[in-house]
């Protein structure tokens, strides 16, 4: 009998072959990458039964049928498209191991009360077109058609890249799904993050996906000679984001769940012998809980104006970026919470501070995750890893999901 | 009857007129610019009774007799070059004042018992060469002679510049001045910076020339996800680079005279959804006494490796340069002292943050300085301004302390 865990892996690795990029794995929307990927899954899926076809943007869908022709449908997947030079289990992870599920079924000739469509959608890292879920939003009714006018860094639009792929640009619109006739979405995902490593648990259970906003911020001082100004007399912009930072830090550290960075830092002119007159720094702040969210960068904003008032330098700040939290469902999460207690010694529940496609169908029925332990919590990097032992795990929790909806449903 | 101040105004907007770069005051070693720089104020210095040559690397220098044959010498003068897009002030606001006195003397068919030699220096600003002091070292006989083999942009070493210029670069060695004759040096310059200004004061004296540190500090933490990794478990390099900047304002705001900056900091990867895992900064020092710049810098890396091993993050400290600081002679800063306390209320003592042409000098005779308010402390851009009122006051004084040393002389 195959391990449906090994197999899991082995199909990562031959994935991971695939890729635009000599060397590293890159697979952006719409690429010959992204079309060899989609026909290799895309025979994985009619191995388990599934028939499968490709939609307007270019998702890779497989439906494995219900035992009776009006059943509901419960969605599972993740997406196959990579960030540049990525790690191989982000996207691929949530496919495969859908598959997998859906291959005990057929392998048992098993039909549920819904059918089982397993999504790869098409574009959720939005490399090349600077995007976010184009995949999952058309599927959910939420894609913006003016997106198509979006140019890639070879000014190939967005549109004639989907024409280009197979696809068909003016079919978005009804490419979206019947709300009505839809269970649920479930997606495994690797964390992305060290939570589940430091509990010693290979999976956990998303309770929500975080909002998040970004903010760039220019604090204006007054430059000058190094050597010449008095320390009482400087207008340092540099020191007032020092101290910004600092502010940011701390207030985070001191409201859970909450995290805030500042990644972008520019000092100006950025000479070691010239007093900064100019700062331009980011603010990346992400909480599940929009209240919460949305406090903290009114708190921070006011905070930055002190430090600015204090040392006579002006901070403008610019929303540059801003989304609402996703809630998972309440009873999917319970069940696979239920299921997850199985298979190790508790079910831990886990906001996602990254996003996820999940994110974009929440708008279409309700969604739920399921995370498995990252090596060291690094993702985006090659060096992202899971362990086998862990994929087996994911994999008996959906399993087991599927079964347990099948018995409510 | 003329004004001094007047021309020595006038003649400043001349200087300025002189640059290799169209619309902005750009005037950098051995440069047609700089020739032309020098046969004007040859010009002036000939006007003014004097003799002129040019030495081994094109400092020019006016020579106005001693009564006798065998008197001392009085170096008068600064530099002739200029940063790039630079103010008018810094370097020719020296020499005009002493060509300005000199030519007093010879308007009065007055001999003094010593010489005065008035020198324009070949190159201050270091920025052909990235060299500090080309001009005063070769007087001062501490030029480097391996300083020949650099190159500026063009690949041109400084060897060949001097001999284009007409110079000749095996007489630098010869080029040394007498030791045994000089007097000293006395410079006037535009003071670069604030304090003047704040005291309401047209000139002041210089105690001092800051000793100079330079290091560059290399924080290494640990990048990742913006939006996955807790607060808890971050070793975030900004945040830490942040706490650095915060320390080195701290201590200097406490330590009287000691200015530090933080000119440079870069944080990486540098992307708005990163944890910063990595961040470059530059620390610069500066003390007219290096007991305290030392201390200062040994307690400033002491707390950088603190705040690292908190953080579990680590810090390297690299020193890039040193400087001694240069303390002015004492007998000339109390006649210079003395003979300011003529023309204002107060002579204030300033050390000097920046470096001069009379740190060099110092090398091989005593050295003093006077300093002229310079408007908003705006100094190395185009709008770097002394008034002509102010110009007035240091023309008085260095007339007056050059009697008042042909008495004592």
């Amino acid at each position: 009998m195959t391990d449906s865990a090994q197999v899991v892996t082995q199909r990562i690795e031959m994935l991971a072959q695939i890729s635009e990029e000599e060397g590293k794995l890159t697979r952006t929307f719409g690429s010959p990458a992204m079309r060899r990927a989609n026909e290799l899954v895309g025979s994985w899926m009619r191995e388990a039964g599934m028939a499968v076809r490709s939609d307007a943007i270019g998702n890779l869908i497989g439906q494995y049928p219900a035992a009776l022709p009006d059943g509901k449908i419960l969605l599972l997947g993740s997406h196959l498209d990579t960030v540049r030079d990525a790690g191989k289990f982000d996207g691929p992870l949530g496919v495969l191991v859908a598959i997998a599920c859906v291959q005990h079924l057929h392998d048992a000739q098993r039909r549920l009360p819904f059918a089982i469509e397993v999504i790869g959608f098409a574009d959720e890292e939005g490399v090349r077109f600077q995007s976010t879920y184009l995949g999952s939003r058309v599927l959910a009714g939420t894609f913006n058609s003016t997106d198509l006018k979006r140019t890639d860094a070879q000014g190939i639009t967005l549109a004639e890249a989907i024409r280009e792929f197979g696809g068909n640009p003016d079919g978005i619109a009804s490419a979206k799904l019947d709300a009505g006739r839809l269970l649920g979405y479930l997606e495994v995902h690797i964390e992305q993050g060290p939570v589940l490593e430091e509990k010693k648990l290979a999976v956990g259970v998303v309770s929500a996906i975080a909002g998040q906003t970004r903010v760039r911020i220019g604090i204006k001082g007054q430059a000058g000679h190094a050597g010449t100004v008095p320390m009482r007399q400087r207008r340092d912009a540099l020191c007032a984001a020092a101290e910004f930072v600092l502010a940011v830090e701390s207030l985070a550290q001191n409201r859970g769940g909450l995290v805030a960075t500042v990644g972008e830092l520019t000092a100006l002119p950025g000479a070691s012998n010239v007093i900064p007159g100019e700062a331009q720094l980011t603010l990346d702040l992400r909480h599940p809980d929009d209240v919460v969210r949305k406090r903290a960068g009114a708190e921070l904003e006011a905070r930055g104006n002190e430090i600015a008032a204090e040392r006579g330098v002006t901070a403008a700040w610019e929303l540059a970026q801003e989304a609402a939290a996703v809630v998972c469902n309440r009873q999917l999460t319970l069940l696979l919470e239920h299921t997850a207690k199985r298979h190790q010694k508790e079910a831990p529940l886990l906001a996602s501070g990254a996003g996820h496609d999940a994110a974009a169908m929440s708008a279409i029925c309700p969604v739920a995750m399921l995370f498995v332990r990252c090596q060291n919590g690094i993702s985006h990097h090659p060096a992202e890893s899971a362990t086998e032992a862990d994929v087996r795990v994911a994999l008996a929790v959906m399993k087991d999901f599927i079964l347990e909806l099948a018995k409510s449903g």
